[in-house]
């Protein structure tokens, strides 16, 4: 069985680990979100990407869901006594040497897909792991501009997350660079060619909605044999996991699972879903995402534990067979 | 009093403590060299600017007398999981933190002097520091080429030194685009205008040597007025340090102080040196030094302690004042 997931960071790998265990023969191919990255004191930084491939190549942090376990803090410290900014981002040493490795790749010619898979090779990845684009694409958010009241600025998406905690209002995201960007290779081919497209609980304005919108996702999403299911990142009226209720507010989307669910909008009616999980307690939304021509289930959605999340993965692909076409 | 002295790594930072221990109010310039530089990882590298950096910064190990105290070697660790070669340089990861402000700044557009005053502001240093140049020189060593018996090839300094330990001959040191390089800004000016030019026992090919071969610097040193006093290197037929007997050999010098010595050359005779200072173990060497035109005088030169290197620093002083024009 050939399945495809497009994933952001934390909430995309707790469920891809979910999926491996529900189907641990599955070929799996994960189209990675790559508009978080940033270039950070000359190394470029694939957020979304390292997660994905430290969580399922075992050498996540754990305790905090993103960098790796058994981290050290040296070159931070040593460049705050630099004084060199940013000192917002926490890059550990372990970490910095993944960015080294990718910077000298890409700095020598290589795509950031050719970078990820020979990244990946160390980890034994138990699934191929694309960047949705090799073309350099940015996410940047709208926001007040403090020092000039009445104005506003276009911060990077890292800065409005990391620094500010999506705390300001966001009034638009844009991804920069991104209506020039081409699919990277292979990610068409595994859209079209999958038994079932996943979309996890990440993120769905600045993971997969970033993801959707290189130009050629959607098309390929709309146009494939294979059943498309999401899983809602929202449960009651807040995010499973991070802010997705802050920039879902920016992109004018209700935070509620049915509202996601209109937002990203049934094949049938030029959006790209065939179905769509949500939470338990959300079930009385059912009728209405019905009503959007999206086949709805409800099931536990909280990814407590790796158990929970296969039972997910499980309900998912379930669903999935139920809508073939 | 304004002294200015060419310095290698670890000889001359060694020789500069006991400096500013003898002369704690002299305004010292260091003109480094930057010939063992070096691009690891797609970081700039710079050993010798670093040595004396956190030598005379209070950030040195003084075990090992190059790379920082309380070092740690993660991103080591980690670049040899991922494969990535060589293995054979060791870059700490407090060490690896300053490579990436000076890559970082390298690569927005600043010369190497201006990085190197913004490294050193951190550190607090008690002297200035000038690379011999802002434009890049890298050491070749020409070696046999054990995967074609019969030829040679040129290697990196650093790979001849630190991967082969100094252990294959060397039939020829190249310091490539010297000859098209310029002194760095200051440099020049830090020849001319001061009291005493002091010629540390630093390595006299790779580091003094290369230093002096940056066009326009030999000819400051010769035109200078102030008195130009070298402390030898060698002690009996080995190098103070390292491996200095090695490179001699390679360009055709015997290992001795007075063979040394015969290298600068006397200022009067076309040379460099007005006074040179070797051991007193060697002074049966000193008439042959004085019959090359160059005052000798003998006194401790291992540089055992900060105290006899103070010494040694106080009496090349004193040598400068006795052949002072």
């Amino acid at each position: 069985m050939r399945l495809t997931v497009l994933a952001g960071g934390i909430g995309g790998s707790t469920f891809l680990r979910g999926l491996l265990e529900a189907r641990p023969d599955a070929e799996i191919t994960v189209i990675g979100n790559t508009a978080d990255d940033i270039t950070l004191f000359g190394l470029r930084v694939c957020p979304d990407l390292d997660t994905v491939m430290y969580t399922l190549g075992g050498g996540i942090s754990q305790e905090r869901g993103w960098g790796r376990e058994d981290e050290t803090w040296v070159i931070k410290e040593e460049l705050a006594a630099y004084g060199v900014e940013p000192t917002w981002f926490g890059l550990g040493d372990r970490d910095v040497a993944t960015h080294l490795v990718r910077t000298q790749m890409l700095d020598a010619g290589y795509g950031l897909s050719a970078v990820t898979e020979a990244l990946c090779a160390r980890w034994k990845l138990p699934v191929r792991l694309l960047p949705m684009s090799d073309d350099r694409i940015e996410t940047h958010v709208v926001v007040d501009d403090p020092d000039n009241p009445g104005t506003r600025k276009a911060i990077h998406f890292q800065e409005y997350w990391v620094r500010l905690h999506a705390e300001v209002p966001a009034h638009q995201v844009v991804a920069v660079g991104r209506d020039k960007a081409k699919p990277a290779p292979g990610v068409l081919e595994a859209i079209a060619g999958c038994d079932a497209l996943l979309l996890p609980p990440s993120n769905p304005v600045v993971s997969i909605g970033t993801i959707l919108g290189v130009p050629g996702i959607r098309e390929a999403v709309r146009e494939t044999a294979a059943p498309v299911i999401g899983l809602s990142p929202i449960i009651g009226t807040g995010p499973v996991r991070g802010m997705a209720d802050k920039v879902l507010a920016a992109v004018g989307v209700e935070s509620t699972a049915a509202a996601v669910a209109r937002h990203y909008g049934a094949r049938a009616a030029g959006g790209v879903l065939d179905g769509w999980l949500i939470d338990t307690s959300d079930s009385a939304q059912l009728d209405s995402i019905a009503a959007a021509g999206i086949h709805a289930q409800a099931v536990p959605l909280w990814m407590t534990d790796e158990k929970t999340t296969a039972a997910m993965a499980d309900a998912a692909l379930t669903l999935a067979e139920a809508v073939r076409r």
